[in-house]
C-alpha cells in the first residue's frame, strides 16, 4: 500500500496541469484517469529543488520522534531544512551544514544579501533565498544549539562574472551574517572555511572529495569541542 | 564503461556550480574531486525539462540510423523533439504528438501565441516556447510527412484564471496555427480533439487513460488512412 501522496510536493499543480479534475484531489466526473492508480502515479513525482520545505521538515521531525535526539548534518539545499527542523524539534541537538544555500534571520531583521556580479539577487528557487525570515521566537531556538557552517575552496572573495562561482561568494557572505546574528543573541554558531583550515581544493562535496578523511577529522574535532561525541 | 557524459545536459553548469574547475571539463589543479568518478557522478544528472533539445534529437537520430525508418509518437515535451527530429532525419516518416507543448514556424513568421489569462506568455522553459522559429528550409521538411496533433478533454475555449488549465488553451491555439502553417505550404498536418471525436474525460495521458483502447483505435485509423499501417 502506497502512502497517500496526494497534494504533497507538486501534486496539487500536477493534478490541474494534467487535467485530472477541477481542483486538486477532485476528479472530473467523466475523467478517464485510472483513479485507483493515483497514488502510484504521483509516487513518480520528484520533489523539486525548493519544493515545500515544511513537508520535508515534518517528515524529518516525525522520524526524530521515533529515533530520538540527533546531530543533523546537512548539505547544500538541506542546510535550511536542518536549520528549520532545529527551530521545531528539541531532538535536534546540533546542526552541521556543508555549503548550505539558505539562512534564516528574525523577521524584520533579514539582511539584503550582496548582489551577484550582475546586480541580481541569488535565489535557489521561489522558496529558497539566501536570507529568509523566521518568527523571532523561532530564530531564538537557533541560539541554543551548536551550529557549524562549512564551505570549501575556490569561492571568490570579490564578484566574478560566472554564476556558478559568484553564487558562493554571496552565500558565504550571508552565512557569515547568519553566524553573527545567532551569536549576537548568545548563540554558538561558527563558520569554517576549509582552505583557511589548511584543506585545499574542496568542491561542493567535501564529504566525498579525495581528502574526506581530513574533512571528517575536522568534524570530529568540532563535535569533541562541543561535547557532542560522547 | 560509462559514456562520456561530460558537458551534456546541465553538466557544464554543474561543473562550475559545484566548483570542480574554472571551466567545464578542466579541474582546478588542486581539486579534491575524485576525477576517475566524474562520469559516474554526472550520470546521476537528470535532464531537466527544456534541457538541450538538440542533444536529445542527436541521440534519437543516431538510434534511427541503426533501426531504420519510424513513425514517431511524442507526448508533451517530446512533441517538439519529434518535430525537430523530423526536420533532421529522413527516417522520420510521420509524427503523432499527444498534447505537444511547443511548435515550430518559419523564422520571420512565428506567430505570437495568445496570452495567458493574466497577460503573460506561456513558456515551458527557457528553451521551450509555444511557438519557436526554424529555418524556413527545415520547416519545409515538416510539410513532407503526415503529422497529427492530439489533445484531450477539459481544455478551456476561453481564458480561465488557472495556469494548469489555461496553458492548454494557449497550446491548442498554437497547435492549430501550426497545422494551418504546415498545410499552407502543402503539408499533411491535422489536429484531433478527442472530445470532438466522441472521447470524453481524457487527461494529459490519453494513452494510459481508461479508454486508451479507443484512443489507440483512433491512432490505428489515422495510420491506416495515411497508408502507414502496412
Amino acid at each position: 500500500v502506497l502512502p497517500d501522496l496526494t497534494l504533497r510536493y507538486g501534486e496539487s499543480a500536477s493534478f490541474l496541469h494534467f487535467r485530472f479534475g477541477p481542483t486538486p484531489g477532485t476528479f472530473f466526473p467523466d475523467s478517464q484517469f485510472p483513479r485507483a492508480g493515483l497514488n502510484q502515479f504521483l509516487a513518480q513525482s520528484i520533489p523539486q529543488f525548493g519544493d515545500d520545505q515544511q513537508t520535508i521538515v515534518n517528515g524529518l521531525i516525525a522520524l526524530l520522534e521515533r529515533i530520538g535526539p540527533v546531530i543533523l548534518v546537512g548539505h547544500s539545499q538541506t542546510g535550511p531544512i536542518a536549520l528549520l527542523a532545529a527551530t521545531q524539534s528539541a531532538n535536534v541537538k546540533a546542526v552541521i551544514a556543508y555549503e548550505s544555500i539558505g539562512f534564516f534571520f528574525p523577521a524584520g531583521a533579514v539582511p539584503t544579501p550582496p548582489p551577484l556580479w550582475n546586480g541580481t539577487q541569488f535565489t535557489a528557487s521561489a522558496n529558497i533565498l539566501a536570507a529568509m525570515p523566521l518568527p523571532p521566537a523561532d530564530f531564538q531556538k537557533l541560539t541554543k544549539i551548536p551550529i557549524q557552517l562549512i564551505y570549501g575552496d575556490h569561492i571568490p572573495a570579490t564578484p566574478v562574472p560566472v554564476y556558478g562561482f559568484d553564487e558562493w561568494r554571496v552565500l558565504v557572505a550571508v552565512a557569515q551574517e547568519f553566524v553573527t546574528a545567532v551569536n549576537a543573541q548568545g548563540g554558538k554558531a561558527s563558520f569554517l572555511s576549509l582552505p583557511k583550515a589548511g584543506l585545499f581544493g574542496n568542491t561542493h562535496f567535501a564529504f566525498s572529495d579525495l581528502n574526506n578523511v581530513q574533512v571528517a577529522d575536522l568534524l570530529s574535532g568540532f563535535l569533541h569541542a562541543q561535547g557532542l561525541d560522547r
